[in-house]
């Protein structure tokens, strides 16, 4: 028998008509489908398909066993995540093994910060996996601020908020526009960083771009809160314009 | 007589399938079309969406005065191009003016080093302009390479390959992943400032990425060609990885 495919399909941003034609067609054929999500949680990526698939479909929640509860260097974060993965892609790769085509459900671009990677590199040597590439959340998010995000030869500089400080600091100072993503509780950093660099009166703050409650507020208005998951942080290029 | 809006509808990187569900509906829908080409070619941009126009759409290809013939420092190429774009902004303007809604095609994401915002700066203060964001290049690119481009933490940076070597290498060095856009005539040029920053040996060339005549190779054994203009040059980053 031959062996079905792991189709790990980005979903985009949130707006389910910023899908691609592709992803829309897997989704609505697919009979296995699998997401990840926080326990508890129903899963974003699980709610932007809500409507479109089959009746019979079979779903496959994978439940993330710690997200912030442990820290980062903590080895039990590692062990544990190490673990889940293991056991979800034994998961996949028994229903790939039978035959069955799966589709896996990813929040915007799956190569791109996305935690299909981990499935990605255990099931590859083993059944076809195919990535079908998306909409980016930064993308929704600087289309969302109405303004061109690079212009020339604007160097554009990707940063995690989870980074320390200086080094927030460092990569802001060294690019012409930036994205900050991963927002959430390192709000209050990002923005000290950015200070630091020069760039914090430029940058703005948007929050589930493309989603419902979609909104985009001057950084220096946000305040020192805790953002959503779904923020980005987004200062503009300002290179040549003819 | 309220006035139409100017769409500019991202398509993505080539692949007519992973042009968005939005960016599909609005272009079999559309009565006017309007496109950048080089003089004298089809377009990408048109040619993406060959067979979805209706029967009866009026086409508008905006032709670049110059491109490469005239060094950028030079004003005149300020000016050609400001006056060009100003000459296409008449054209749409008037379009929406007159009531009629406009779809404006635009290769991978729109706000994304495209050419539309130009004109979009132009025109946003005049008449009503929306933007689809869609799939990057550089997403397609590091798609082919069947590795994702960022980890845990890491650091990514795009560069244009326009830039001094300097300043291609110095911010090679400081980036832990790695997209080199407008490769073209400088692959040459783009492979020593890899080199310089120790980060050779780990990139790849990726050609017409999701398009016919896809090509991924290591960088090392692409040779001192030059490259297609759909080409990028993509370094992964090596972050966290339970
Ligand atoms: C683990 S990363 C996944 C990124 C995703 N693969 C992509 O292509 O956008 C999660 C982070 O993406 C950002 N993000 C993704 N989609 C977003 C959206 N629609 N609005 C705001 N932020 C978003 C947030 O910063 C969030 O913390
Ligand atoms: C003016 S920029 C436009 C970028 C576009 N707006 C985007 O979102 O990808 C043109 C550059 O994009 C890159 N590019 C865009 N699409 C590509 C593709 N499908 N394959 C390879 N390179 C691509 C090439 O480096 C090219 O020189």
């Amino acid at each position: 028998m031959s062996p079905g495919t792991v189709h790990c399909v980005g979903l985009g941003p949130g707006d389910p008509e910023l899908m691609s034609v592709r992803a829309d067609r897997l989704v609505r054929a697919a009979r296995h489908v699998a997401f990840f999500r926080k326990a508890g949680r129903p899963g974003r990526a699980r709610a932007i398909v809500e409507g479109m698939l089959r009746g019979d479909a079979v779903e496959y929640p994978m439940e993330y066993p710690v997200t912030t509860e442990i820290p980062l260097d903590d080895p039990r974060y590692n062990d544990l995540l190490s673990a889940f993965y293991a056991q979800c892609t034994a998961h996949l790769r028994a229903l790939a093994e039978a035959g069955e085509d799966v589709v896996v459900l990813c929040e915007g671009d799956p190569f791109f910060y996305g935690s299909f990677m981990h499935l990605h590199a255990r099931l590859r040597d083993h059944v076809p996996v195919r990535i079908v590439p998306a909409v980016t959340g930064m993308s929704a998010a600087w289309t969302a601020t109405d303004m061109p995000v690079t212009w020339g030869d604007d160097v554009l500089t990707v940063l995690m908020g989870t980074l320390p400080e200086a080094d927030l600091a460092r990569g802001a100072a060294q690019a012409d526009a930036l994205v900050v993503m991963k927002v959430g509780r390192n709000l209050p950093k990002i923005a000290r960083a950015l200070a630091a660099a020069g760039k914090a009166d430029r940058a703005w703050l948007v929050e589930y771009a493309s989603m419902e409650g979609q909104s985009v507020v001057p950084l220096a208005e946000a305040g020192a809160r805790v953002a959503p998951y779904f923020s980005i942080v987004v200062v503009h290029g300002q290179g040549r314009r003819p």
